[in-house]
């Protein structure tokens, strides 16, 4: 088992990636390849006296955080990130990981490896924590406009996605809205729901709110790349809130030393469970090879868990049931509109890719650290 | 100064009505009118050995919580909430406040009341605690579908509030967005940008995420009723799953007791930030009359906050405030359409009320009492 990993996508490339690499591969039967800077990868992996199973190809450019992901993509042919991709087109590795530009990322796998037949629109997708364990959302922010075809397609992968690659035997699908009634929300979000029920297959629970989301009521939430944006952003910056005004308030009480001593410890757990570091990264899902997207700010520790739980997607053939599911919903014909779309100038736009001057939506959580300064 | 007070709004009325008016009453110069069942409120008024400025206005009928709105506006004429807004209507009173069915006031106000002219959408706002202070954020879900015409409305009705009833003298403005650029969201977003940026007179700062918002970057955020919506619930259930998970640690942890102790006080406080009931209600802003929405489970302190909120406002002349500031965009043209779909089947839709069946989407937090329930 081969995994591809760009090497350079880091904030501080590439300390996390190269030991994050050693580590997962010492303590796994994964290989890994580091794909950027030679010299550099060399340097720094020399200074591991145990590699693993650990090798270095060569990629002479890399596409930095704020750069243009249309004009990155198309300048950059030879960045880390088009030959690492690469290497999954051509079946030397079996997935590809990434922290980079994530709007690259989805432009050079749109260009580079495609989506699987039948997807119009590949999906970001990423566990939440919940009361009672994790939840997939999706999409995340990829597709601004989505219509109801795309939402049941989102729903197909995420159920493969949860059943594959989280374990979960027959997971819960609901659509976030702002009320459990069927008749919330616009018009494709009804055309979804009616969809969704029709479709005896899968285990649709209705619409559903963030609160019984955050509760664990759901094992799948479907949603257009806005709504799920909006609700990730959201999300992280009330938990930030939250956790600022719990410390303050520790800080400034009269147990002032026993109740920061322990404000500190509980923000730490808590701040672990919802630190993206902790699981496996976001599967930019429905394109045609295993993509792993991981945020800027990612640790070693973000590197090494986004590696086992690419390698755990790869043994569970998470692609393959993915292909399948996507199969299923072709066959049941369901939602109207053809789901060829997947190359047009409609899609592109979707993506936001119409002009080389603007950029794909980027989602939050891989655009910046905010989401690892969490609590802090 | 009198106050028209819906006296069977809350989830156990008249308690909390009544109690929450004499204490008003009696630490102001407000005159209470509490309208409702008059033997009920009697007996009840009777309990309180000094009534303050609190008399009683009779009304046989009740709208509840779950009632489908339009019908129960439609047959319910002689309501509590029918005869304090007629109150308004007429004269007798200067405002109206109701912790009924969200849905019903809304409908009672188009019915009875109607807009300011110039505008087409009233909205519901509500402030957000933020680290430096508190944010109006409107429509929080009146309206499901607006155009830019209607989100420039809305700042201006939510710059008369901020100023004239939370006191803030230039207050900045912002649209909320997944991102700060102005090509985020859909051409709806990006013509309010474009026209808001243009007025002179607005101090408007752009798009605004929610990490941002919730640091206290902006007074007033405008979006259209879903964003609203959903941004107002994800807030309150992600403050719920992380009050919920640090009770938890410290109820789990080994200093248990002196954690327990620290944890529940933390939260309280928190909590009592976070509290509705210790702020002045929900305004529907652009409604020809002062109307404050509050939520079924106000608490006697909610009413009572919510009295002293109105007073404030009607000595600063909101309402006549927020007539000028509907003048001046109009003056200023600017976005294009006619705001003179107040009364167009168009705008009706807007709000779900295109038929008896439908109800208007109710805002969460008025229509349940999970808001006060945050962080229990």
């Amino acid at each position: 088992m081969r995994i591809a990993l760009d090497a350079m996508g880091t904030d501080n490339p590439p300390g996390p990636e190269v030991e994050g690499a050693v580590l997962a591969s010492l303590n796994s039967d994964v290989e890994v390849i580091l794909v950027g800077d030679e010299d550099l990868l060399k340097e720094k992996l020399e200074a591991f006296p145990k590699k693993g199973n650990v090798s270095i190809r060569h990629a002479p450019e890399a596409i930095t955080p704020l750069e243009p992901p249309v004009i990155a993509v198309r300048k950059k042919k030879h960045s880390s990130m088009h030959v690492a991709m690469r290497m999954v087109k051509e079946g030397e590795a079996q997935a590809f990981i990434s922290a980079g530009n994530t709007g690259a990322i989805m432009v050079a796998t749109r260009v580079i490896l495609g989506s699987i037949p039948g997807v119009a629109r590949p999906a970001l997708s990423q566990t939440f924590p919940t009361l009672q364990g994790r939840t997939v959302v999706l999409d995340l922010g990829a597709n601004v406009d989505c219509t109801a075809r795309h939402l049941c397609e989102f729903a197909e992968m995420g159920v493969a996605y949860s059943r594959h690659a989280l374990g979960v035997e027959n997971p819960r699908i609901a659509l976030l809205n702002i009320g459990e009634e069927n008749v919330k929300g616009g018009a494709i979000a009804r055309e979804a729901y009616r969809t969704l029920s029709k479709a005896s297959h899968l285990n649709f629970i209705g619409n559903i709110e963030p609160r019984p989301l955050c509760e664990g009521k759901a094992d799948v939430v479907v949603c257009d790349g806005f709504i799920g944006n909006l609700f990730l952003k959201t999300s992280e910056a009330v938990a930030y809130f939250m956790g600022k005004m719990v410390r303050e308030h520790f800080e400034s009480s009269n147990m002032s030393k026993i109740g920061a001593v322990l404000a500190r410890k509980a923000l730490k757990q808590i701040k672990h469970k919802m630190d993206p570091n902790e699981y496996s990264g976001a599967p930019l899902l429905g394109v045609d090879g295993t993509v792993i997207v991981l945020h800027g700010a990612s640790t070693v520790r973000g590197i090494e868990n986004a590696i086992y739980g690419t390698q755990h997607a790869l043994e569970n053939h998470l692609l393959e049931h993915i292909r399948e599911n996507i199969q299923t919903l072709k066959e049941n014909g369901g939602v109207n509109g053809s789901a060829q779309d997947a190359l047009s100038a409609d899609s592109m736009a979707g993506l936001g890719l119409q002009s080389e001057t603007e950029d794909p939506p980027e989602a939050a959580v891989f655009s910046s650290a905010e989401s690892s300064n969490l609590l802090q």
